[in-house]
């Protein structure tokens, strides 16, 4: 922080980021996002971390994921509400904020509904680098709603996907991507059922939403050498594997305290054996043991991935000159004296009061 | 929530705070938030109550403090650093949202900085309509920083005090009080130590900032049925009141599972027998023993006082027509087509791309 007293927050509106990203280009943001998120991971001890805090109500979630290192502190507010689409409003919503740990000030106050998406995409991507097998060029990609197209693009630009095998209960929806991912080189192939789609697959997506104990992969599914990128099953009672595919594989995971409680590992004992990827990123675990072994990267979203996502969007704003400064928090002439800003501001309308 | 699919989120800069305030005036203002407060804890059941989720640094601390019924969540972010003051910058800054719980959607997003301390103090004041002594009259203030005009306008204009008996270590904190309370017919009586701010007084409040575990009031100091309003022991390590003061009164608080972390009552053992404020204002236990009894209100800061404060401002803004919607949120004309906005927003800037 400045050592003076003028300070404010700024503020990257969802309007700033669709421009932002647009400007950038999707691909140059995943993998700008993948790179902090990667540099981030190295630095994994360095965080103050904790569990999600959870509000659950009858049709949804509320999230706050609050992290720290000792310079910098992130939170995101969150939501998920698998029924919002009826009300033509997103099943996720999410906001989030930079402070300066040495302070308390806000320094970034952002959209992160569409960053959350990108970001999400760009984790998955960063544990596949890991985890799949070299030379991966065939993905599934099962559920193919609001953030399909975000891990399709980051799977395509960041492991050199060039094939995916399509498939969703809802067929517009499946449509809808297919539109969407038209002009970017990727060779789109659409399946009737999950069985289907993941024959031939070196990497499967499963990225459903509904709210319930889904088993969308069953182990009669996998194959040698498989690795399975589970993004959806990240809440109590929302799961889709499977508990037999996670048995014969490896699975990984971001914050195990986090995942043995939102994850897919859910259904298991508190004392599977899981890995924290990382531990892999890091060299400190191996990753896949062999080419035939199944991988799974039980992903649920954790605070670190929005950490990050935060510091790109904050350096990329400073590097367009986007963003506003907004008024969050009173600018004091005293800091001593609050009761003074009642005083001294607004003279007229003091006066007309 | 409407059933279309226009939503913002609206939004309270410090400055339209700061001229609610003005407008409706600060009696107004307090008499309203203590109302809100009052009738929110008296539906203390209805709540999903949890302790703050607080991150620690060498100065000090970020918390979030969410809490929701079952229609409307609201979280404060808030720091507190004791050495702001020496960059111009304010020791406790905030801010919150209020959101809807059906769809996740925020709100209200709002300066909190000023309504801390306007809440802190109505909060106090429905604490002392509660446990004080009837017919209270003199009031000692022990720590004149930035919260004491307001404790000293809410027990003036809730409960009657017409005597303040100040003393701060710091004399231009008290010197700054007393000029800032010129006008409001308060009686100031200047102290040089505690021990003499405390001589006859029936309430004493205790708010002072140094993170350490402080002994501003020891037992000698009390006198029979004296009211104790403890507010600046609010984090660990960070105490006013000698251990035997809680030991010989009646002590209430907020919510006993965050007061015994962050509350004066840290110091003694868990199973120290307390009452919870809602409790005795729901008629469900009794306040003070006798006019004897000594009581003590060891306020930490609830998140109930903040959504109950959110209510206030989002009630009083649509009354007076006051803050401007943010596009927090991304407006989406297909819910289910995120990756859309990429497409069809601002054409103009994606052609230039």
């Amino acid at each position: 922080m400045p050592s003076h007293h003028h300070f404010s927050t700024r503020y990257l509106s969802a309007s700033d980021v669709i421009d932002m990203v647009q400007r950038k280009g999707v691909e140059a943001c995943l993998h700008g996002i993948a790179n902090y998120i990667h540099a981030d991971f190295l630095r994994w001890g360095a965080f103050d971390k904790s569990a999600r805090v959870a509000s659950h109500s009858r049709d949804g979630v509320i999230e706050l994921m609050p992290i720290a290192d000792n310079q910098t502190y992130a939170f995101k507010y969150v939501n998920g509400h698998p029924k919002n689409t009826r009300w033509g409003l997103s099943t996720v919503m999410a906001f989030g904020v930079l402070a300066d740990v040495a302070t308390g000030a806000p320094l970034l106050l952002s959209e992160l509904t569409l960053t959350t998406a990108l970001r999400t995409a760009a984790m998955s991507a960063v544990a596949a680098r890991a985890l799949a097998r070299p030379g991966s060029r065939t993905m599934a990609l099962i559920g193919n709603g609001a953030q399909s197209e975000f891990q399709a693009l980051a799977f395509h630009h960041l492991l050199g996907i060039t094939t995916l095998r399509l498939f969703d209960t809802d067929l517009a929806a499946t449509a809808k991507l297919q539109a969407n991912l038209q002009g970017t080189g990727l060779r789109i192939v659409v399946c009737t059922s999950t069985a289907e789609a993941v024959r031939g697959a070196d990497i499967v997506t499963t990225v459903t939403a509904d709210k319930t104990n889904a088993t969308i992969l069953t182990p009669d599914m996998l194959a040698p050498g498989m690795h399975i990128n589970a993004v959806g099953g990240d809440c109590p009672g929302k799961t889709e594997l499977h508990a037999d595919v996670l048995l014969q594989a490896q699975v990984f995971v971001e914050y195990a305290p986090q995942t043995r409680i939102e994850g897919d590992i859910q259904q298991l004992p508190a004392d599977f054996a899981v890995t924290e990827l990382w531990e892999v990123l890091a060299g400190q675990c191996a990753g896949r043991a062999s080419d035939a072994a199944v991988t799974v990267f039980d992903s649920v979203g954790f605070a670190l991935e929005d950490f990050s996502a935060l510091r790109f969007l904050r350096d990329t704003a400073a590097e367009l000159g986007m963003g506003h400064p907004i008024e969050l928090i009173p600018e004091l002439s005293d800091p001593k004296n609050l009761f003074g800003l009642l005083h001294t501001r607004n003279p007229l309308l003091r006066a007309a009061a």
